[in-house]
C-alpha cells in the first residue's frame, strides 16, 4: 500500500516516481484522499525537483484518464483537431481558426479557458456575444460537431477533474511555472478530447510567460513529445509576443476584430498565425499535402466566407439567436447594436514625430485588466466592453499629436498613473529601420514526428 | 499589502524573507487566512531552500507571540527553567528531572508532548497514572508552581497556536526534518513559557532523528542560538541514543522505573542524564556555582527523597488522589495495585553465550508501537500497559537460554516476525571489550553563551 507522505518525501528528495506512484498521486488528488496541504507540498516538490520525461508522460496520461475521455464516430477520428496557445495579448486566433478548420473539413472540439492576470480568455471573449453558451455537455458537443464541425466550449465537470484541482492550487501556491505541471495540464485536456492532431502556439517575448525563445522552445518540445506519446500528432509554432495580436484588446473589441477578419479584413499578423497553425493541422490530418497547401486552404476559407458561415452556425448552435448571429455576420453591420459598447472612450496622442517601433503589450494588458477587462482572481466578474484599439502599426510614420490608442472604459476610469504607463508603452523611433529590426512573428515551426502518429 | 502567493514565490526561489514577511506568514497561518495548500507549499519551499539564522530567529519569535506568552511573578523570573529532548526510546528523564529541579528551588512549567511513531511521549506516560490530568490552564500552572514548583502539562489552546497548525501539517507533508521548522517549533513553545534557562537534550544515534553527532550538533547549536536570541539562557547536551534510556520502555513501565529512580534505585544512564541536564540548569540560573556542584545538588535531591516528595505533590496537584500518590511513592509498594499491568508477559531468551554489546532501541520501540504502546497517527489511543523490560545491560556476561527481555502485551500479541525482529535487536559479542568500545552517553555539553543572558 502506497503512502502519500512517502510519495511526497520521495519527490522532495529528488527521486523519480514510478508509474504506479504517479497513478496513486493523481487518483488521490481526484478522490480528495490527498489533503490540500499535501497537494501544495507535492506541487512545490515537483516545482523544485522537476520530473523526468517518463514521469511527465505518465502524469499527463493519468490526469487525462482521471475523468471522461471523449469518444467520436470512427469516420471523424482522423479529423479531430485542436489548437492550444500559451497565452497572449489580443490573442483571438481561436475565434478565426476554429471555423476556418471546420470549413476545411476538420472536426474541432475546442475546449478553451478564461482569462487570468494579463492574459485574455477565449471563453470571456465569446461571452460578450449575447446568448453564447460555453457550457456544453459531451453529447451536445458531438451534436454541434456533426452539424457545424466546430465548437468552443468550457471544460466540463467530467473532463480531467485532476487538472481542475491541481490548476486551482497551482495558482494559490506559486507553482504555475513548472514545466511538468504545465505540460500535464495542457496535454491531459487535449488528450481527453481524443484528438488526431494538435498544434501548439507557444509564445515568447515581453508579453509571454517565457521571455526568451530558448525557454519557449524547451516547453514546446516537451509538449510535443508528451502529446505524441499519447498518440496525438503534435506540432508547435514558436511565435513572438511583445505587442498585441491584431489591433484590438478587450473582449467585445476582439470579437469585432475576429468577425472583421472572417469578413476578409483581418490584420496581417492574425492572418499569419491562423494560416500557419491551421495549415499545419491540415497537413497533419492529411487534408492537405503540405504546409503551404494547408495555409492556402485556410486562407481561402477565411477570405471566401466559408469560415464566417461556420462561425455563424457555431454561434446559433451554442445558443445565440439566429437574428443576432446573422446581424453580426452581415457585411456592413453595426456591431454595437448587438455587442455592448463602453460608455466612454479616450484617445491617447503620439508625443513626438517619428516611426512606431512597437507597443508594450504587457503594460497595455495590465492596465486594461485593472480597468475591468480581465480578472486578478478566478471567478471575478469582468466588463466585456472595456478594451483598447491600437490606431497605429509598427513601422508606421506618425506625427506628434496624432491619436495612437483609443481606450474603451467605464468604471473605473483610467487614472493619471495608468495614462502615464500607457504612454510609456508606445515606442516611437527615428526611422523605419529601427521599427523593422529583426521582427518575425513566427520564429520557428516544429513539425510533428510522423512516426509516432496513429 | 503583502501577498501570500508572492511570499511563497520568494522562498520558492531561495530568497531571504524579511521580518515583516515572516510576521505576515505566521499571522496568516494563525488566522487561517493562508489556505492549507499554501501552507503545505511554503513548508516544502522552506524544507528545500532553508532559512538564514536571522529568518529562523524571526520565525521563532513570531510563532511564540502568535498566542499567549506566560507571565510569572517577579520573584520567580530567574528561576524559570525547562528541558527539551529531541526524542528517545525509554526517555523518562522529565519525570525525574522536573521534581528534582523543583526540589532544588527552580520553577519548572514543563510543557510536554505525546508520543508519535517510535518515540514515546511524557504526557502518555503520566496518563498511565489514574487521575493524572495533563490539561492545566495558565492560572492552574501558576498555582501548582507556587505550591509545588513543577508541573508537567500539555500545550494549552492559547499557547503558540501557529505551531499547532504547522506541526500537524509538517507531519502530513513530509517536512518534519527541516532545521528551521524544528527550531521554530521547539523554541517558540519554550519562549512562550517565559523561561530564564533552558537545556536541550539533543539525541544522536540509531534510535534518534539524527544518526550522526555532527548533524545533531548543528541542530543543537541552532537551537541554542535561537533560544539565546529570545533572552533564554540556553544550553545543550549531545547524548547517544542507540539502545534505551534505563531498562524499561512503555508507559506504565516507565512510570515505575521513574518512581524507582526517585526512590534512589535508578539506572546509571538515566541518573547521568538527569544530573547533567539538571546541573546545567542550576548553573545557568546561578542556583549552583558550577556544573559539578549543580550535578551534586540534583543527585542529593534524587537520592535524599526531596525529588520524590515533589513528584508526589505534583501528582496530587494535577488530580491524582492523595492515597494513590502516597502509595506510588511509598518504599515497598505494589505498583500494580494502582497502575494497569498487561494481561500477558513473555520472556525472550539469549541465543548464545557471550557479552551483551547492545540492544537496538529503534527496533524495540517500533515493535512495541505496533503492539499498542505507541501510535502511528496523532489522536490514536494507546495501551499504557504494553511495553518491555530489558533484563540485561550492555557489558553483562550472559549464557545461552537466559532471559534478556520481558515483553508486556495484550492485544495484539507479538507475531513470529516481531519476535524474530526483537531477537535480532540483541547483539551478543565474544568479550567485554567489544561491548564497551567507544560508548559514551553524553558526548558533548554545549554551554550557554553567558553574554546573551538576561
Amino acid at each position: 500500500m502506497l503512502s502519500i507522505v512517502d510519495l511526497i518525501r520521495k519527490k522532495r528528495d529528488g527521486g523519480q516516481l514510478t508509474d504506479e506512484e504517479i497513478k496513486f498521486f493523481i487518483e488521490s488528488v481526484t478522490t480528495k484522499r490527498m489533503q490540500d496541504c499535501q497537494i501544495g507540498a507535492m506541487l512545490m516538490a515537483i516545482w523544485q525537483r522537476g520530473m523526468e520525461a517518463a514521469e511527465i508522460r505518465t502524469l499527463t496520461r493519468e490526469m487525462m484518464v482521471s475523468g471522461e475521455v471523449m469518444k467520436w464516430p470512427d469516420s471523424w477520428k482522423r479529423l479531430m483537431v485542436d489548437k492550444h496557445s500559451t497565452g497572449g495579448v489580443g490573442d483571438k486566433v481561436s475565434l478565426v481558426l476554429a471555423p476556418a478548420l471546420a470549413a476545411c473539413g476538420c472536426k474541432v472540439p475546442m475546449i478553451s479557458g478564461r482569462g487570468l492576470a494579463h492574459t485574455g480568455g477565449t471563453l470571456d471573449k465569446l461571452e460578450s456575444i449575447p446568448g453564447f453558451n460555453i457550457q456544453q455537455s459531451a453529447d451536445q458537443i458531438r451534436t454541434i460537431l456533426a452539424s457545424v464541425g466546430c465548437c468552443i466550449v468550457g471544460q466540463t465537470e467530467m473532463l480531467v477533474p485532476a487538472d481542475r484541482v491541481l490548476y486551482a492550487l497551482r495558482d494559490a501556491t506559486s507553482t504555475v511555472d513548472s514545466l511538468p505541471l504545465i505540460t500535464g495540464s495542457i496535454i491531459s485536456k487535449k488528450g481527453a478530447e481524443s484528438l488526431s492532431a494538435l498544434v501548439l502556439d507557444v509564445k515568447f517575448g515581453g508579453a509571454a510567460l517565457y521571455k526568451d525563445l530558448q525557454s519557449a522552445k524547451q516547453l514546446a518540445q516537451l509538449l510535443m513529445e508528451t502529446g505524441n506519446s499519447l498518440g496525438i500528432r503534435t506540432g508547435a509554432v514558436l511565435s513572438r509576443m511583445d505587442g498585441t495580436i491584431g489591433r484590438c484588446v478587450g473582449n467585445s473589441l476582439e470579437v469585432i476584430e475576429s468577425l472583421e477578419t472572417l469578413k476578409g479584413n483581418g490584420p496581417d499578423d492574425l492572418m499569419e498565425l491562423v494560416m500557419t497553425l491551421g495549415g499545419m493541422l491540415l497537413e497533419m490530418t492529411n487534408l492537405a499535402p503540405g504546409l503551404s497547401e494547408g495555409r492556402k486552404q485556410i486562407y481561402d476559407a477565411v477570405i471566401g466566407g466559408a469560415a464566417l458561415s461556420k462561425f455563424e452556425a457555431m454561434m446559433t448552435a451554442q445558443g445565440v439567436a439566429n437574428q443576432t448571429a446573422r446581424m453580426l455576420c452581415s457585411a456592413h453591420t453595426d456591431y454595437y447594436s448587438v455587442l455592448r459598447k463602453s460608455d466612454h472612450q479616450l484617445e491617447l496622442k503620439t508625443p513626438i514625430d517619428g516611426v512606431v517601433v512597437g507597443v508594450d503589450g504587457l503594460v497595455l494588458a495590465q492596465v486594461l485588466q485593472k480597468l475591468g477587462a480581465g480578472r486578478s482572481k478566478a471567478g471575478e466578474p469582468i466588463n466585456h466592453s472595456v478594451g483598447a484599439e491600437l490606431l497605429v502599426s509598427p513601422g508606421q510614420t506618425v506625427q506628434k499629436g496624432a491619436s495612437w490608442l483609443r481606450i474603451h472604459y467605464e468604471d473605473p476610469a483610467p487614472g493619471p498613473d495608468q495614462i502615464n504607463l500607457l504612454q510609456k508603452a508606445l515606442t516611437v523611433g527615428k526611422n523605419n529601420r529601427e521599427a523593422e529590426h529583426g521582427y518575425t512573428l513566427v520564429a520557428e515551426v516544429l513539425q510533428s514526428h510522423r512516426d509516432t502518429s496513429n
